[in-house]
């Protein structure tokens, strides 16, 4: 009996810790959102909500529609590769103690729910690269491609059990697999996209184009790194014993101070290198240790966590201008956050954690890579040919808000 | 001894369910706030504000007050019909295993915290649909009523074990006990108040009077997302079995789903039907579809809530022009989203639970549309008699801020 | 094994506690954040935004390198007063039953972020206080100074065993030994720094400075109301019985109904003064009956909580106009908010708690409001001497966003 006891309080205490992660990085949805829409000019305001909310929407339904059953196959088409097609079922209501799915685990609805919201932040790192230009249809239509398939097969390779799995790939809640992936499909829609109007001059002058809402995007900020606890505390995926929720403890107070690391460090750097301290390339370095302490955020102590955000946040404050040389018009910083020290992050697995090889992590690095970039590029590429993706450049100097909705974010206030 | 342990565990789990969800229900009355602020003008925006909160406060006065008690009669006076006035009582502190008021369900104060936030959404959904042309104190005066008294009385018909309940009525976290309830005594008061000055010429012509901050509604609406978890997923009263811990993590999932059905369809329905997609519908389509999914977000399958959902999100898109053809003003869509969606939401229980049957459904959407529409009616006229309840219309014009408050929104932005 | 099951469940409920408590916590830097973002002047939200962010990290870095072990010390260096300096350690990774720290209490990493946040909250108290006119970076270190050295000591007379906890001072949650300490470190800086220029005219005048962004300002006003569940509730410092989690439910209600109380007092008395309600009245008000019930938020009713609410909305309303009269400019009213609510909280204990005596309330306010005010003076004026604390008239006319930042907060809106 004790032992029965116990195993239902396990699940009870799995399934908790991932509704509560789930709520957290649900809410990253809105962080992302009030991030991007007070980093983009007023007149696109109302666009960058508008695809904020469809893409978490959009990705809600084909997760559940294809993604979920395709990133944790019951059976592989291609084993340790490819998964097979099937809507997710959630257990029946009042399910019994032998119906439960795996009662070693957590019910399969709070594990669906957790894992869609990491899911739909791909997208959300997708929409602030390619900002004030995209199309919203064509946008979304590569929303759903990148929820429903690119990324449950990418997925699947580590956390369903895949061949990167079997190599012994590490990445705790997705430096990689998350956020670099994002990264590497905003960085693919950069590309076909194009700058915005007007952001290079033919002389190589680079224009600024500063966010309209910097408050906002600061409450982005703070509302990504609240989701982060669950986003990284959840992926300890359970917290039915003492070591578990010691180790979920850990990760919380790894996560905070990676985070606090790369906001110093941005905050420093910046101000050495420009003079003035920057307020985005704070949000931005913030977020960037966040993203780095991602794909371990356990084993760290506190001191090396802060150290791995710090190095985060350095990158960004050097990768944004070098984007700008490069022509490529992120308008967010999100390939630098997401991406760049995403791989950092990746990379820094084996520094505190010995079970991970340099190998192994650059291995899945760039298999992850090679694939979410080349799927990306092709799906862009075909939207491109077939829809259309770049508003004209009339509409973008009008503002996307009056041309493709007809509805301002701030009617009474902008000058524009 | 495994048993008592096993009884005490269900009870910290069940409160601690109550706590989450008690929480996550209050930060929606930051979400109303926020989504009703970004939608009037700029120069109602802090009046807006200032109802908001002191409504909040309000109500949870009046509700431990008077309202808890008469929710949860112990004795009824008219039996089923009408409970008892007494203020709340909590479990004395330290409170012992044998002094506990139920050990087999939940805390007193979680159950009493939990519920309150309902009560309190209640009177959020009001201050919606009047906003910008309501003077601020017999607003108020109707909140504690409502709040105190005739939400109450209402909810015991169904929650506190009266009639509604006896007879079968199903809502599991309140389409028609909460969100119709606010509806009915929104347009109660609309209907009372009259329309905003100048919203309809004599000529038919409907003056569009766009939100004046579009991102912080769609923060509002997000806040109402995240809060929507504890609402439903709290409904289930209970979190220490597995079968009840899974049936959480359905609600969660279908919850998370009907409002994505209810964005898209918003978004697809707006787009075809006016050329260009509508931000402030795919706002109110996701609310509509969180609303639809409240009376049963347990026994759906995940496609079946996504569809209860999308038909909340269609008839949100499809009546919103409707009110304005009866000019009915109700100035952030409350209307349509808490009172039709919620009624399309209760006549949807029997869809897909087997328990419930359409005739019942009907009659208890009736009950409780008869009882609160009357009963606000009543209140409001009385209001409208006793202290006049419209402000000027040239205090429209100026603004409520600067006219009822002395104290501007903006006061550095607006070009009012 | 019962009891070994027991202990363990307990261990786990408890550090949920600290985790939940944590990230609801966290979340009121966010709060205080966007209340201090709204409430100053459009040309200085971008460094108030800026400070904000780091503050909360250099409280991360220095609490974990410093302040929390000399808040809670193993060995005092000077006994009951002083503890020793050393960085935080973690549990290990995947911990045994046998290695954890306090097998009766939390991990040790749920209890470090959980009072790494009532850390981070001093700070943020400090920062609306001086805002528009203290430089970025002296501020800074007197963040570092504050975080790591100053609020430690003094909280480890109360919370770490030393002198004030053996002689009976009674403070829950901090209504003292964070919100009033807070307020101390503000007034002694906003002494030292002297107020805005134009704010107080030769003549006696006072120039009404009104915020900016009043929407945001309630918005952060909900997420410090939000927090407040996690900072009262989570200072139970356990929920594994159920006499802890019907304490943690009824500290939940007294906190919800003492910020209802502070909000409609300051309404009601607003409105009684100066004949108009006033919002950033109400929003202090709130504040200030949440900072009144965290003394003792478990042991009085509902009623006597709502009371000790109340007066705190009282005691804010009269209280700023005061300080405008001495020419302390306190930008967001923090010094009325945490330090004379805080007191009056303090005080208040005994009414409802039978083993607290206003005789050592008083003591231990006063111990505390003398070292947390001498200690942030000397730093303020070794600041002052050493680096200049003050932004030039010049720079604060032209606002700190431009002469300090380069960076404007809303660049397309603002009039100025």
């Amino acid at each position: 009996a004790v032992a029965a006891l116990n195993t239902e309080m396990v699940f009870i205490m799995n399934s908790l810790l991932f509704l509560v992660g789930g709520f957290l990085v649900f809410f990253m949805a809105a962080g992302f959102c009030m991030l991007e829409t007070g980093l983009v000019r007023s007149k696109n305001a109302t666009m960058q909500a508008t695809k904020n909310v469809a893409l978490f929407s959009l990705a809600t339904i084909a997760y559940f529609l294809v993604g979920f059953n395709l990133m944790y196959p019951g059976d592989w088409v291609l084993e340790g590769w490819l998964g097979g097609i099937a809507p997710t079922v959630l257990e029946p209501v009042g399910v019994a103690l032998e119906d439960v799915g795996d009662i070693e685990y957590a019910s399969v609805g709070s594990d669906f729910i957790f894992q869609l919201m990491f899911c739909a932040a791909v997208a959300s790192i997708v929409s602030g690269a390619v900002a004030e230009r995209i199309k919203l249809w064509p946008f979304l239509v590569f929303v759903v491609i990148l929820t429903g398939i690119i990324y449950p097969i990418q997925a699947s390779w580590s956390w369903g059990g895949g061949f990167l799995d079997e190599m012994g790939f590490s990445d705790f809640a997705g430096s990689s697999i998350v956020h670099a992936a994002g990264g590497w499909a905003a960085l693919a829609g950069v590309i076909v996209l194009g700058a915005r109007y007007g952001k290079y001059g033919k002389d190589g002058r680079v224009t600024v184009m500063p966010g309209s809402n910097l408050p906002l995007a600061t409450l982005g900020m703070f509302i990504l790194w609240l989701g982060w606890f669950g986003f990284n505390g959840g992926s300890q995926l359970a917290m039915g014993t003492i070591s578990d929720v010691a180790d979920v403890s850990r990760i919380f107070a790894n996560t905070n101070t990676a985070a606090a690391g790369g906001a110093i460090a941005a905050l420093i750097l910046s101000t050495v290198l420009y003079k003035k301290p920057d307020l985005t390339m704070v949000l931005n370095g913030a977020l960037a240790g966040l993203v780095s302490i991602t794909a371990e955020p356990l084993t760290p102590s506190l001191g090396a966590a802060t150290l791995i955000g710090a190095v985060g946040g350095v990158i960004v404050v050097l990768t944004i201008p070098l984007l700008d040389k490069l022509k490529i018009d992120d308008v967010v910083g999100a390939i630098p956050v997401h991406l760049f020290a995403g791989l950092w992050g990746t990379m820094a697995v084996p520094l505190t954690n010995s079970d991970a090889s340099f190998v192994t992590q650059f291995m899945g690095m760039a298999a992850i890579g090679i694939f979410m970039f080349s799927a990306s590029l092709v799906v862009w590429l075909i939207l491109k040919a077939v829809m259309g993706i770049r508003v004209s450049d009339e509409d973008q100097v009008t503002g996307l808000d009056k041309s493709d909705m007809g509805m301002e974010a701030y009617p009474e206030f902008s000058n524009s």
